[in-house]
């Protein structure tokens, strides 16, 4: 399946949260077994180079192609949860949101000192919720040097935030456009 | 891997999130990949004679073992979100909670008339939230005959209230107690 092919999947809804914003929708891409397999698939080829020793998804949609994409590569999956969900004392990452700010919780038990993690999410947009990850990753004592999406939109500049904190991107389809 | 050797990397945490409440947390099987492959190895084998055309992973959890199955199983994978997610109209439905109530919202769209569909979380209790999936699948058009859990409370009888509602339950594991 060629890119055009995966892009035609993504629904774009537009002005969707506000007015202006393209919202990249892959709910019709998931629905549709070939494209979530080829997508799935092509994620892999792209971290198996990385050579991680586990995948860190981001609640909620990281986890969608996170746990795939352990299976694929033989490692465990350490999930990144919002705030009150895990029933654990936890590690905290806050982050700034278009209004207010949200909290990343791990479980640093599960991760191992300086274990290489690769950090997993659907979409790649300012980069503020995937470095928090990095930042709560490392705080358990994680190595994170990658970072890889489904689709990224480039022009919002989540590339060069997340480089500017030594993590890496890596994204299947790019989107012109917010 | 056996049964005991997959319980005993689900970690039990007392009274959480009440007393008396023995909580089950996956965290540290999903974290270990050994155990991970094992359990959707052993989903999958549980899935594969229901002939399901779809699986339907509840947010937040359901989304870790339901792509990896859609992708063993080579069906697409329908996200039941939490309310105010989608970008689109969506169809809803409420259910109860210890305190107060939830919403799953669904895209309709995505359903195909008479799809067969599996639902899967990670863990059946009472029942509620998977039975709200099975009626949001069923509103939009689905076939919903079979559920499929990673964990089971049998003493807590979701099993009896998705039957009552003609939908059979499947589970990997079973713990007693609450």
């Amino acid at each position: 399946m060629t890119d055009d092919q995966l892009k035609a999947l993504i629904r774009t809804v537009p002005d969707f949260p506000a007015k202006g914003i393209q919202f990249r929708d892959i709910t019709t891409l998931l629905a549709d077994g070939e494209g979530l397999a080829a997508c799935i698939d092509r994620l892999t080829d792209l971290a198996r180079p990385l050579n991680v020793q586990a995948i860190a998804g981001i609640e909620a949609r990281g986890f969608i192609f996170g746990t795939a994409l352990a299976m694929h590569l033989g490692t465990g999956f350490i999930p990144m949860r919002k705030a009150g969900k895990l029933p654990v004392p936890c590690l905290e990452q806050s982050y700034a949101l278009e209004y207010g700010e949200a909290v990343l919780e791990l479980d640093p038990t599960i991760v191992a000192a300086d274990q290489h993690v690769l950090v997993v999410d659907d979409l790649l947009a300012t980069g503020g919720t995937a470095l928090a990850a990095a930042k709560l990753l490392r705080k358990a004592g994680a190595r994170v040097e990658h970072a890889l999406f489904a689709v990224d939109l480039p022009e919002l500049g989540g590339a060069a935030a997340l480089a500017s904190a030594g993590v890496k991107t890596h994204a299947l389809l790019a989107f012109d456009g917010h």
